[in-house]
């Protein structure tokens, strides 16, 4: 399970980009870190609600795909961000939960903590779907 | 007005980094358009969820924007999602529209079109808030 | 598919208890009315959010039902409102139409307008769900 | 502050007509509970979505109450709600938290739990709004 999210991770192009590393694997729960970096910010030099949005449901989804049966790939469906506090700060991290999981679609709760100050920046509630291969 | 969400666009570093770039602003309508890069994707080769919801946010960030007093600048206060079809195909239009506009809050909403198919990827409903410098 | 939708909202009795009628059924959109009632308000007098959104989500709901194969019924997975004005008038109109429709999903909006101003009150996004009886 | 709370419940006829009644109040959370009533359900004889969220909500924008200076009202600005389970049973408890609360808008999060099996059976974010009066 850990090497399917693992490989998974490795294929999203994106997270690298962002320099976003998956820090740990557990049966619902994912845990993504990412540092601050000049290329990622919106005009008052916080991180954009983008790039919180991506680690949170990159987080979701692989906490998703973590009670999921082996055939299953993950996609999101939708999810909603409330953002708390400007995302100031050297380095930040995503955890995504899962809250109720079914055969189709698992509900999941993700939340942005900068690191230095311990502030939440961040809340996601994400609906994930099974899609069987 | 159009100088505003110019300026400000190119300060948003991420929008560089994303390679998306602003067409057009009008009164309560702003767009923006993105092409595919490999640099992109989630696991599958579809544009990431999270580049998605960042081209959104920004339009309708900025459209919320050109409704705003000269004094105020934009902030995101929460937004929702619906992914609607797979990101797929070389180039996308997100479409920001200003539905409400209040001296405080903004609600606006967005759409991410596929242009090679035509196709909506994506909607977006977002509040966004005046700061008063 | 219109008697499918007539015979379930006479069935759904918190319809009846907000005084709601429907009407209107046509493939992709659905229409509720309800009259203003002293009994259905929030501490200032305007009808309380739960009322507008138990209007707008039966609308949407049956909306995506008349999508949906004959041996569906039709859940709500989630949705999201925003509250755009006060809730004032003597009469309001919930319109649900759906925005893509897929096999086990089906995403829609909805919109509550005060029909004395005729301004938005309410909009809505939501998924809904096929179930197999 | 327990006061202005039970003051502004009582004149919300609504939640007399649900039925429901205010259990507990604390500085950032509230307590509503609701029986079940055969006036109250959907299609399949459960408790309707409309129900839930009201009572949610206004578990939530009491519970953003206590946090807001006495010459304040609330107003919903816009929640989420998914629904997670059927809501059977005959007994609801719906708690509303204070997640972030600031001058002008307070984010809390709420859920509603079926008391007979203890299950969750909805979950709401939402973003209450202060008004001076």
């Amino acid at each position: 399970m850990e090497c399917r999210v693992t490989e998974s991770f490795a294929r999203q192009t994106f997270m690298a980009t962002l320099g976003a590393s998956l820090v740990s694997v557990v049966p619902g729960e994912v845990v993504i870190e990412l540092g601050h970096r000049e290329v990622l910010v919106q005009q008052n030099g916080f991180l954009h609600a983008g790039v919180t949005t991506a680690v949170m449901d990159s987080a979701c989804g692989y906490a998703a795909l973590t009670m999921m049966s082996p055939d299953a790939d993950v996609l999101s469906v939708e999810f909603k961000v409330n953002l708390l506090a400007p995302a100031v700060g050297s380095s930040f991290r995503a955890v995504g939960r899962v809250v109720k999981s079914g055969r189709t679609l698992t509900v999941c709760q993700g939340e942005m903590v900068a690191l230095d100050s311990g502030k939440t920046v961040a809340l996601m509630t994400a609906t994930m779907m099974a899609v069987r291969k």
